[in-house]
């Protein structure tokens, strides 16, 4: 491992400093409130804690701070929230071997032999993206090609669709796939030429072969994922992340950070379902830690699955699938005992619902249990993506709060038509609706499933564009939202959305100095532009964690 | 869990005023270093930080500190460290409804009652200590017996022997026990006169199959168990405790008492296991937390059981069952294995050791082990009652740690005896001539085995004789130690086992302010005089949280 803590270490490029008592001065300052008003300011005082003490017009006198920085004219709007995410994940995926963008079989060779050398010290080498078609190969990659370059460690590398694994001769061996080794039901071993011994490459259900023997991350790996995380949170501007589905293991992981002082990004968790949420929160949610960086404040539970793998619960059977409505993943009492287990203990209730019936179900849940768990609840749907029009105004009447991603939208649109027909989309990704009936709306990535960038998101959230520009005129353009919603989905009502809103989300006195600098105004830029925009610069607590191109996430102080 | 909440509220009896900036003054101080030199003094100056700034003698002139306390002449030593207990545990068992005392079914049914109804959201009634012959009884008590004063929950109560539960119909209903099952191999259900009917009561074998059914302990309950154990220890002014085999469940339920306040004691936590401390501590030792509250650094492992049930590993059978050698919990390589898992991450190793045969294997293990593992190990034997004399000497060689309790001594003398014979003794409970190697010696209870109650353990150490005064002149009296080293041993000498010399542990400069105020001076008292010492105030970090009859454990302030 200590090559891995050698890397970890050198991520802290820079001690960030520390602020105290500072003007920022001379900025374009944007920031929005959970009802869309804005406040423009060209200063900002910041108080020895790092939070803001004073916004300032032009017109008002300068304070005598002992620091000052002058922004020279640049935008200034509050650090982004991301209101769906998975850190873990997305420090992961970020740290596995990617041959997504390679061209032939030796390129693929020498990409994994070069990682190899960078992690001596990792005892599986885990990667994805390969694509045989690209390489003009003709034919699968072998165990051999692999062995060529990395002939003693196990390497298993899953092609770009996911459906099959590309494993060298140690993978195999310690999976235990022979000669001997029949195929299982579902899967395919490719095997050599004229013999029964294993090729290399494990399709569909064989694929489980080999994963099941990938030993689990060592907490040394998880502090490598949430630091790489971070990092690539901050240089898109994000300041503050829901994790859905946070594990005791993750969870250690973040106590660590805030522990020895390299927790930037403010992690509001989601605890992975109710037992972690009873080992991590105990009796209730934690307090906020490590200075707002860090709580435990609800649970995260799964009513169905997704779309894509026609998983997500429908009220009527798919349209390319007329047999078929998808499932829940448990019944109604099942949820109900679920939400009413975290809600007993004053957790909040995030519940992933993308079907129309799922939805139905939970918004159902929410209005019985709503009798018993009074007060301030804050019920989250995760994803709300197919809704029936007719539950739509269900989300308003209990405060319900919408936590959808924009970029699915841009990225399900052609899928979801196949999957629902025409005469069903009209509750799809229906932001716009949703919103008009009170319920708030917080934005995220879903990251790692989608890139964490509020930028495309918001560019998403006005026009139902994606990123080449289609449709032409949005795709259900009634569902954009305004400009000032979209802000407000990344910052105030992402903070409101993990009762954060008294300390984070957005740009004003008394809360934490979190602010983000960039090269053109959110609400002025056309879509296009407003993707392009670019991070100069990312504060924390009154701290300026980032600056384009570099990052200063890790202390390692132990 | 309200009643559990508004009872662990009621335990914080009043706010521990902050001290700071202040003059302890007039006292009889009296703190002693590892080499037992012994300082004196009248006067403890507290600074802002809650540590010691100055000691100051009787000519010294006085600071002017911004409050100050007349100690009345009163004694003062340092706050005492238990070196090795099981703190939740130890709260759990004072928890529990203990009805050692009762005299007749009647008053056991009374306090059963009075129990039920002080916890009226337990949803079991744990509780242990009933002797039918005590009470005249004449035969067991059965279900309705209970179930006339608690019909509604379970409740389970043990045997004063443990060999035998006695449980009401809900139990036996929770457990699935009827006239049909059948009796479990070495185990009988008692059955009412003339049927086959539970009676109430689960001997032997037969417990288990109402134990376990009983619910594991909620985060509610161990937060209760932690506070209750640090009441217990403040009373007896240990101000600090190394918990032998901290779990994941506790180590969280320590960290919410940290987060939130209520972490009086000062606690050196050791794993249970390589599992539990990779979750818990991760790549290394957590740092200190809380100032110097609470750290995870080192792992407990078992390398044999204990001498009462034969289950120590002896080199030669017991002398009383001469064909057993009691054996191994695991083998060499294992031991090695895990001791390296732990010292490879800088974890400090603690290993169960009772036998002598298990004193030499960790003996063995250390020597090889410290080849690779240089630096500052202080690896530790915990028990190490009966050693090979031929082995004492290898305890100095590697400055292994010698973590004994005293207790065990005077109450293990009698079934020492038996279990070994007189001409294997010389090695046993070898506190003298450990020390005399150079090893250090760090003195603790294993409460709950044990009251912690650290003048009871001095006592014991410098006469090696019981509360009864017994044997005359001490058990093999050679063995004994000095009132300084037995004082070090529960202090200066604690704090260096646990990595903590630089923290705590003495009165002096630097250190964080742990003292406590006792109606006597353990320098020279007489063994049952040291043994009656009565503490009057603890302190730690700088502020009384005890005054003789009144603790102030828990602040919820979440």
């Amino acid at each position: 491992m200590k090559t891995l803590r050698l890397l970890v270490c050198a991520l802290a490029l820079v001690a960030a400093p520390a602020f105290a008592d500072t003007l920022i001065d001379n900025v374009q300052g944007v920031s929005v409130d959970r009802e869309g008003r804005v406040t423009r300011f060209t200063g900002i005082w910041i108080d020895d804690e790092g939070r803001v003490k004073q916004l300032l017009d032009r017109k008002d006198k300068r304070p005598h701070a002992k620091f000052g920085v002058d922004g020279k004219g640049a935008v200034v709007v509050p650090g982004l929230i991301d209101s769906h995410l998975h850190i873990m994940e997305l420090g992961f995926a970020a740290l596995t071997l990617d041959l997504t963008d390679t061209r032939s079989l030796a390129e693929a060779q020498a990409k994994i032999r070069d990682y190899a050398a960078k992690y001596p010290d990792r005892k599986w080498i885990i990667g994805r993206g390969w694509n045989q078609e690209i390489w003009g190969l003709g034919r699968f990659p072998t165990a051999a090609e692999i062995d060529a370059v990395v002939p003693d460690r196990p390497v298993l590398l899953a092609r770009v669709d996911g459906h099959a694994q590309w494993a060298n001769s140690a993978a195999l061996r310690a999976a235990g796939i022979t000669a001997q080794t029949a195929d299982p039901a579902g899967g395919r071993i490719e095997r050599a030429a004229g013999t029964r011994a294993p090729a290399g490459v494990l399709v569909d259900n064989a694929k489980e072969l080999a994963e099941r023997v990938v030993p689990a991350p060592r907490p040394d790996e998880y502090d490598l994922a949430l630091s790489k995380a971070q990092e690539i949170l901050l240089a898109k501007g994000v300041t503050a992340a829901a994790d859905m589905g946070t594990t005791i293991e993750a969870w250690q992981s973040m106590r660590r950070a805030g522990d020895l002082g390299w927790l930037r990004v403010r992690i509001m968790a989601y605890a992975a379902g109710v037992p972690a949420m009873e080992l991590i929160g105990g009796p209730g949610p934690t307090p906020w830690l490590y200075g707002d960086r860090l709580r435990m404040g609800g649970v995260k539970l799964y009513l169905d699955g997704a779309l894509g793998s026609r998983g997500a619960w429908l009220k009527a059977p798919y349209a390319d699938d007329p047999k078929n409505t998808g499932l829940p993943l448990m019944d109604g009492t099942q949820l109900r005992n679920l939400m009413s287990r975290a809600a007993l203990d004053k957790f909040q209730v995030a519940v992933h619902a993308i079907g129309d019936a799922a939805n139905a179900e939970v918004l159902g849940a929410v209005e019985e249990l709503s009798d018993t768990y009074k007060g301030d609840r804050r019920w989250r749907v995760e994803h709300a993506q197919i809704v029936d029009p007719a539950d739509i105004a269900r989300f308003g009447k209990n405060g319900v709060i919408a936590s959808m991603q924009p970029i699915h939208q841009t990225s399900d649109r052609l899928m979801a038509e196949a999957r629902l027909g025409q005469a069903r989309l009209a509750g799809a990704y229906a932001w716009r609706s949703i919103a008009a009936t009170g319920a708030p709306l917080a934005f995220g990535s879903d990251a790692p499933v989608e890139a964490s960038d509020p930028f495309a998101g918001m560019a998403a959230a006005i026009s139902r564009t994606g990123s080449d520009g289609q449709p032409f005129g949005g795709w259900m353009p009634g569902e954009a939202v305004g400009r000032e919603a979209a802000l407000a989905g990344y910052t105030s009502q992402g903070a409101y959305a993990g009762f954060a809103e008294s300390r984070f989300g957005e740009i004003k006195p008394g809360l934490r100095a979190d602010f983000i600098v960039i090269d053109r105004d959110p609400l002025l830029a056309a879509p296009q532009e407003l993707r392009a925009t670019r991070v100069l610069q990312t504060w924390v607590g009154g701290e300026r964690i980032y600056v384009a191109g570099q990052v200063a996430v890790r202390r390692d102080s132990r």
